[in-house]
């Protein structure tokens, strides 16, 4: 595994001066928060459940002699599972000591950290370790830093019950192990810029904090050379955008947001002078919310990048987050649907303000979702993320178009990648990553070797795969020096007509992939739909084929097509092809070709723009997977060939099936033609009749100043407009 | 399609006399229900919803031109949707100007059925049929009967607001042609014993106590031939079980209680002396609680039989059913839970009844489902279904066990199948039908041809098959005048012990097939394990398949086997298996062979006797589908050979995965052994160890008489039991 070192502008504060002999507890709770919270439970009924559950489960362990057993199993297996519990045990039952008094678990999390104390100078690289940077207590050294977090935060809440002498024994058993492993031994691990080294440096650091250990904070804030280049706030500069975007991806912002958070909130009891909240205008907030615009309404975050597709806001790293935002960044109803589904708060002061927040309150059923960009790279000039959403009283829709740089080792070669949600079903689905994470029997819970050889490869996404080959042809360093450049775009989810164009010239040496996504609004229908205009500008000859990872259940196409019977074979064999089991392959015909398929009760039409040249087939991913790890997803694909090339397809939902009333309405596409009249450097002019209905979309290639005016003939009519584009319906803007 | 011709016992009531010219309305509410109802309206919210929701609907289109097409469309098309939404928009219009006395409301019932009364006299075989029993507005003459009955209700609730000239010509008009088609030219149609006939006696039964035609009503009770031995009475006594179980499955019971209680209902109104819900001891009201008994916890019917997944019991039937038997057999609290997910009630006496049921009660959150045995046949004597349930902290578990006839046209070749529920999760799934009704281009929502050639095999089912055939070599014929046999059961759902033992010696030519299923709560365990003994005893060698269907996702297996790669074919070449691709295979190893699969967060184990001459294959369903018809569900197969074989398999649920926590716990089996120590024509002993509990089952195979008492000696020790089985734990019996 490669990860990326980023440059980072950060100049240390050398006038700063820490505090070695703070007031404990001062990682996580204050004595004065504690106070306040105890205040509070009797009269704050979700509090108070959200108190007894964490109650409840330590209660369970109280007087007992907890195993802290010799490290021996990976992910899912007895001792990764003991380790993995203890450090939550001894985390919540510090918390109950200070909201309770109660002696007894003080003394809970002193005898377990005793016995690491006496455990952890014994071990050595962990016997199930595969990785690159092995951990000690777990097979990686991720989850040692998990480890040092929670320890960190569960010694400091015990710190005063504490001898001098025991707690010289725990900084020297349990934690200076760990401590010196990190900074000595994965010392240019701990240096990353990236989601292991964040765990890393909160752990290093919460744990210099609890132990008062001035040398330990030093190296988690600047990194172990202590000249800033790495460390905690070089990855808040280096991992964010600008607004907040995290370059891995949802589903790693919401795993890294929980150390970013609960150091930054260490550092904000313990340094408020450092003001890590405020960091380069608060992007530790708009990492959060900017986490929350990348969910679907089911609470799952978008799938892109290496994700797990059961991972929703519901889930704790979320829960501790919010918590600490409510805090630190003031009331914001925005978050109070999550919190509700959520259904529990933190044992903190920002969890006893959300959860007195939640009482007689008209909570909104969802959060308020946004069309909204982001750029990607700490400077915000690396690409981005457009989510594109439109609202009806039949839904939410939204589109996420992807032209960001890789996101480091999780990235995916998906250059100018489009997914489609339907509320929270996906419709045109991104794969996510090959993993069972928490069942041993599933290679212990790690990424699988599928999610490289499938899920990573371009033919994956529903993005333009060249001659059978991935971006950058699978390789992650190329992919990740480079990004497709936003081109012009316009969005607002009042807007009938929303547009984000980006283009690509570097995933594939002397081809440029130009993608242009409207998200239209039409008179008279109901749901948006989607026009997929794609150039394809190359002096040499090439196989372009256009994948769309439809779910759903096929229910008619305009062509004839040849379907497998007796003996299937795959698509290709290698670069992800060898994964798709090839069930019917088809000539287009010209000019139209439509496939339509049902998804949760609403049928889609994918209208494309095809000649008689045109390939069409029907895989099922499932194929070459020895050990039955991938899902038998359905993929349509669209091949052309040619130097020049042009896809314009369009996604229209439309309709309804309710199998309970056996009623369906609108089970036909009303899209009747698509003709492509003008496609050169200058502009590229898409005719459409949608129903009765003349659409008529100009793109400008060559100009894309918003006020720049331009005239475009077409049908030997002039259409003046400013920008780069203009929609048109029966002859009028849209 | 060959339907059954049955039977029956019925004596005509000779000196019955029909009261020609009744009060009107009498075929739904009377004058009396509607002056009740009209008052109930502002009192009860839910009542008020439900009338308001109807209201809407027809309040559309009063005062407009309704088209009455002339017939072109197959289902899923413009004309048979039209004709199906006016008959259910006259029938609600009807209510409506009983209920409110609006004249509007007749208006629009009588301009339709004019309309109609011109049409339907010019109507000749509708052009899309493709049945034995064309309709002529629709293209099966099933959905003419619908319209049938809900119209001769539309035409009853304006019969004092039409004159009788206008009578005279929808009678004539628009009933007598279809009346006279269904009684002539469909005349052995009309005069089966079978769902189509009830729905086809139920329309001509009602327009004729509508229309005041006692000929009419005659041959709706008694059959064209008026000897009673078909016609509704004839279908009452012929399709259910005396116990209320109809033969075609719980998913046409659904569908044939509706012309069953609407039927019955008018009869109820116009001739009460008949006391048709009374017949063979309330069978009607057992046929609905019968019904319920057979859905799961979601409120989905059983599959078995031809059947589609997404029909629960919040349908349209079901709620008429709820209304109609709530008012005739009195409340029922068992049926609120029903009720209150329909969230809606009929516009009648019932529905008003139900509504104030459901005013500040505490309502349960579902059935109270039991474990129930329902025998199949008129008589009680063609074997049956049991459904054995057992009740957890962590949901219930339902087991569904058939050994009834083959339940008519839409029965399946699968005899001594199994089907296993968890909640409403299918973990043994029973694919259902292949179809997608309500779709026009999915062969206008008919049922398509993978049902016979794939859903109706006994592959398709966990049920055996000897030498790739199906049962009775797929002859429906043949399959229809056998059925297995019920040897012994245990059944209740507070008991540790539930057993059911069955054998069939008909569906395979000299071979018996004797299939035990034991549901057992083990001391320790959170959820019952199923132990499954099949027994086949045959004088000649054959290879015996015992399938799996069951649905999740492949954790992992104790065997090593050999999986495809770059093609693979079919499983086999027909009767089902053409169906099948052969994803892997292996032999097994002696004696123990195991295979665990993850369900919606939970694990199970299929834990086998095998022998190292057992084959494994992992199969997938969607060969040979041109059409993209069939999911891609999975399919495991213990294949066996020899003249008497003995399968003994244990599905064990165990512990639980949770995604968003990124935790499993109890991820393995606990099945450690499972050895055969006797098989014989007296006795058949399993020994199985379950964790460190060694269990016991003996099994008597030569004497099922429940108080004869039996000594087995099992490694030398002697056992003493009553009846055919004992179960002990540990040496105890459980």
């Amino acid at each position: 595994m490669r990860l990326l070192f980023l440059y980072t502008t950060l100049v240390i504060s050398v006038g700063f001066s820490f505090q070695a002999k703070a007031q404990h507890p001062c990682t996580y709770n204050s004595k004065e928060e504690a106070r306040m919270i105890q205040k509070a439970l009797p009269t704050n009924a979700l509090l108070n459940e959200s108190f007894l559950s964490i109650k409840k489960e330590v209660d369970e362990w109280v007087g007992k002699d907890i195993d802290v057993p010799t490290p021996k199993d990976p992910a899912g297996g007895y001792t990764h599972e003991k380790h993995k519990a203890n450090y939550i045990l001894l985390f919540n039952s510090a918390n109950l000591y200070q909201i309770t008094g109660e002696i007894k678990y003080a003394q809970l999390v002193k005898n377990v950290l005793i016995k690491y104390a006496q455990l952890n100078p014994k071990l050595s690289k962990h016997p199930e370790s595969k990785s690159s940077s092995p951990g000690r207590l777990f097979h990686q050294a991720l989850n040692d830093a998990n480890w040092l977090v929670y320890m960190g935060l569960a010694f400091d809440g015990i710190h005063d019950y504490l001898s001098q002498a025991e707690r010289k024994q725990i900084a020297e058993g349990a934690f200076k192990p760990e401590v010196d492993f990190f900074t000595k031994d994965l010392n240019s691990w701990f240096n990353l810029i990236h989601n292991h080294a964040v765990w890393a440096c909160a752990g290093v650091g919460i744990v210099g904090i609890a132990t008062d250990n001035d040398s330990y904070v030093k190296m988690a804030l600047y990194g172990t050379n202590l000249d800033g280049k790495t460390g905690f706030l070089a990855n808040i500069d280096g991992l964010f955008s600008p607004d907040g975007y995290y370059t891995e991806g949802p589903y790693y912002t919401r795993y890294s947001i929980l150390p970013f958070y609960l150091f930054a909130n260490a550092l904000q009891h313990s340094q408020p002078e450092l003001k890590v909240f405020a960091r380069r205008n608060n992007v530790l907030q708009k990492a959060l919310t900017g986490a929350l615009e990348q969910t679907n309404t089911d609470g799952g975050f978008y799938t892109y990048n290496d994700a797990l597709k059961e991972k929703t806001y519901t889930c704790n790293e979320l829960v501790e987050a919010i918590g600490i935002a409510w805090q630190v960044y003031g009331a914001n109803p925005a978050l109070l649907p999550i919190a509700k589904q959520q259904n529990r708060v933190t044992i903190t002061k920002g969890g006893v303000q959300i959860a007195q927040a939640l009482i007689n309150k008209n909570i909104g059923k969802q959060y308020p979702y946004h069309s909204i960009q982001f750029t990607d790279g700490p400077k915000g000039d690396e690409g981005g993320v457009s989510i594109v959403r439109s609202n009806s009283k039949e839904g939410l829709t939204s589109l996420i178009y992807k032209y960001s740089s890789h996101g480091l080792s999780h990235g995916h070669f998906d250059k100018l990648n489009i997914n489609l949600y339907d509320e929270g079903h996906e419709v045109l689905q991104d794969y996510g990553a090959v993993r069972y994470i928490g069942i041993e029997q599933k290679f212990g819970g790690r990424y699988l070797a599928e999610t490289k050889s499938f899920a990573a490869q371009s033919i994956a996404h529903n993005a333009l795969v060249v001659d059978e080959k991935s971006h950058y042809d699978g390789n992650e360093d190329e992919s990740q020096k480079n990004h497709p450049n936003l081109l012009f775009s316009q969005i607002g989810m009042d807007s009938a007509v929303q547009v984000v164009s980006a283009m690509d010239d570097k995933a594939y040496a002397n081809i440029n992939m130009h993608r242009t996504e409207y998200l239209l609004k039409l008179p008279k229908m109901n749901k948006p739909i989607l026009v997929d205009i794609l150039r394809v500008l190359s002096p040499d000859n090439h196989q372009y084929d256009l994948p769309f990872q439809y779910l759903g259940t096929f229910i008619s196409s305009s062509f004839t097509y040849k379907s497998t019977k007796q003996t299937q074979s795959t698509l290709g064999a290698k670069n992800g092809y060898q994964h798709l089991w090839k069930e019917a392959e088809a000539k287009a015909t010209k000019p139209l070709t439509q496939f339509t398929f049902l998804n949760n009760s609403r049928f889609y039409t994918i209208s494309s723009l095809t000649d008689d040249s045109t390939q069409l087939f029907f895989a099922r991913i499932g194929a070459n997977d020895p050990n039955f790890n991938l899902r038998h997803d359905p993929v349509y694909i669209i091949r052309k060939k040619g130097g020049n090339q042009a896809f314009v397809n369009i996604v229209e939902p439309h309709g309804s099936f309710d199998p309970n009333k056996e009623l369906s309405t609108d089970a036909y596409s009303t899209v009747k033609s698509i003709q492509m009249l003008q496609n050169d450097e200058h502009f590229t002019v898409a005719e459409i009749t949608v129903g009765t209905q003349p659409l008529l979309i100009i793109q400008c290639n060559d100009q894309v100043d918003k006020k720049a005016q331009h005239t475009a003939v077409v049908r030997e009519k002039s259409y003046v407009f400013k920008g780069a584009f203009a929609v048109y319906v029966g002859g009028k803007p849209l």
